[in-house]
């Protein structure tokens, strides 16, 4: 069978087929492979924003914060059952990194007398750089960043190894940003509880497109963004969890307004929220805030288990032609081939990776990412990706490398995507 | 005359009375004297909402980072040409209270040895808490907070003799939220510097109301919300300005991946941006952030000296009608009388302030708004709100006085708005 009749199969039975209906997708020719940078625009998005910025903001005024006040919990409440985290554990709001930030300093605080910071260098690089602003800012920390290099073999043996009774928290992602590849979440965090320190994950980019279950990990802080496999908009607020038990004994360094207690006694005096809702700092951008349901109502009614039993069907079906098609044109996989060690996307490694990503955006109606210096980032999001989609994926991108129109593009280090 | 025949008068011959067509009225008997808490609805925001939704993000995916990427400092420098900062002085990003946590440690760090930020007990209660948020997580800092009591006669000197060597951050509101007082922005600014002290205004009361200029007067840093006056929709992202001739030596303590210099570089260490960009932290809400726009296009297209005088004129007339018909029912004018001590609302302290906003609501469609324990506070924007409508809004009020009506609500000490 050709890939091209295997791929019709697998869409013809596909369970998760009609979900690609429900978002809007503007040229049918174009094959988006960027969904884990932004993910689509969900078609219930577009009435909802009607409704909350003509309905809520333009007729309700004021009256419409009666709606609003609640969305950063109950938005958390929803991002918790795809993470594994109760409804009081997480809240949607901030940023990704202002949340990095707060939780950063608090896991710093509830383990006075500790002195670093593990990461690693496949850290998602601002992951780095908010850890190391803390250590400055709080003092007397260290930041170990351990290297790996790109080879995760051993990756949770080199990083547990590190980690001793001077270490305040273990910072890491939980998929790599470039191979996709998975960190053992749940036996990096029992190592870094048994030496007596905290955890925090990056979920950003595994949210949404693996199975998560924080709670049965242990995991004490997470983090993440909403507009990679969450289809919440551009820059849609990221969310937090802390997890139950040791909310109460952890603060945010920022003490604002919705994360007070009574903010409307208008009191002098900062009294936190009891419990998760201490988090939140200043008022939520709720039209942002709002775009993010449908994304992760949709993603509830799929279900997790779903979603991955198809991503990992599409990353090996995409593996299998990289493998078969392209590997002479010295194309090189570089995502992880064990199932279990995946995330949702492809990276192929190629040294005009950037020259390549061009000629598919501007002659192949293929939109892929690009991370510097060689990567060709591959982005599957199984509610909207066809198989039927990675074949012509790939076989737009046999014919740039069979005739080398690649080489038209001005070779460059790196892109704004 | 009576006050009815001054507004037909005053409505008539309004340079502004246009702009009222442009903002979404959804109920035109309802009188919106709120709008210092959640400004109305530009329609314009609508159409442009439409295009970056379905367009933007729908069609043009994570392409549209192209057009998003410089949101922060394009409506950066739209939003310093109402406050007086040039366009590399003024970004917009994050929360107020984010803002004012960065800026406030900003601060610090550029007077080390300097041990006191000083601010008044009429500044905004969770601008209070951010400072002493900041103090507790720096150390060894003390916030003095000055009591004012609510009484501003001599508020500049008493804030002033407390400046000292000691000094290193003067955070105050530029207008009072519950009484509309003007701080002397200027003086206070001047006597900062005078001891050594940094100086650092909340606008968000002030801003698109009255006319500010910092970079004459001087000051160092300042943060303000785009939701009141200047119509950016609920929880729009807040701005942040440093005046130029600090900037180099003054950094955010979230080193994000937004005020890195070359993000996609992807290199581990933090570099700052120059200038005004190394204060912006994560990804940006892009919703949330274009929905600006139009509310800011309007004041500037209206101009902030027209602004302030109908404003102005508005506020004397509702003090005015206040004295001549509320004040036999045991109202009370609270706001300034003083023309240039006053912003852009009128406070009546009432006993029953709480119970008449709840009989003003739902019997006579008035949106004012209550702060506790005693304060009714009549916001008045002039870009929309028609002389009439107070007018409407004083007799309506009588109504509710003279019948005793309110005493059917109950009491409350405080509310969500």
């Amino acid at each position: 069978m050709s890939s091209r009749d295997v791929a019709q199969l697998l869409d013809l039975t596909d369970p998760l087929a009609h979900f690609r209906d429900q978002f809007s997708i503007g040229n049918p020719d174009q094959i988006y492979l960027d969904g884990n940078s932004l993910g689509r625009l969900p078609q219930k998005t577009i009435e909802l924003l009607t409704e909350v910025v003509g309905e809520q903001w333009g007729n309700g005024l004021v009256g419409g914060w009666k709606g609003w006040y609640d969305l950063p919990s109950r938005l958390g409440a929803k991002v918790g059952q795809i993470i594994g985290g109760d409804s009081d554990e997480v809240l949607v709001c901030d940023s990704t990194s202002v949340n990095l930030f707060k939780l950063t300093v608090a896991a710093l605080q509830a383990r006075p007398g500790r002195h670093k910071i593990l990461t690693d260098d496949a850290n998602f690089p601002s992951d780095v750089y908010v850890s190391t602003g803390v250590a400055k800012l709080v003092g007397e920390i260290e930041v170990e960043v351990v290297s790996i290099s790109g080879e995760f073999a051993d990756v949770a043996e080199r990083i547990i190894e590190r980690i001793d009774a001077n270490t305040a928290l273990v910072s890491l992602s939980h998929a790599h940003f470039k191979s996709g590849y998975l960190y053992d979440l749940e036996r990096i965090t029992r190592a870094s509880h048994d030496a007596g320190a905290l955890s925090l994950w990056d979920l950003s980019h595994s949210v949404g497109a693996v199975p998560i279950d924080l709670r049965s990990a242990g995991a004490d802080f997470a983090i993440g963004c909403t507009y990679k496999y969450l289809n919440g908009g551009p820059g849609a607020p990221a969310f937090l969890y802390v997890r139950r038990e040791i909310q109460d004994g952890v603060f945010s360094p920022i003490w604002g307004w919705f994360g007070q207690r009574d903010p409307f006694e208008f009191n002098l005096t900062y009294t936190p929220q009891a419990g998760i809702g201490r988090f939140l700092a200043g008022t939520p951008p709720i039209l942002s805030m709002s775009a993010i349901e449908p994304g992760v109502d949709m993603l509830l009614d799929a279900g997790m288990k779903a979603i991955r039993t198809k991503s990992v069907a599409q990353t090996a079906f995409l593996i299998d032609m990289a493998d078969q098609f392209l590997a002479n044109f010295g194309i090189r996989v570089i995502s992880p081939r064990s199932d279990w060690q995946r995330g949702s996307h492809v990276s192929l490694s190629h040294p005009s990776a950037w020259q390549i990503a061009q000629a598919l955006i501007h002659e192949a109606n293929v939109i892929p990412d690009f991370r510097a210096p060689d990567v060709l980032r591959l982005g599957i999001t199984p509610l909207s990706t066809t198989y039927m989609e990675l074949v012509e994926a790939v076989e737009r991108l046999l014919r740039i490398l069979e005739s080398n129109s690649f080489l038209n593009y001005p070779e460059a280090k790196s892109t704004v995507t």
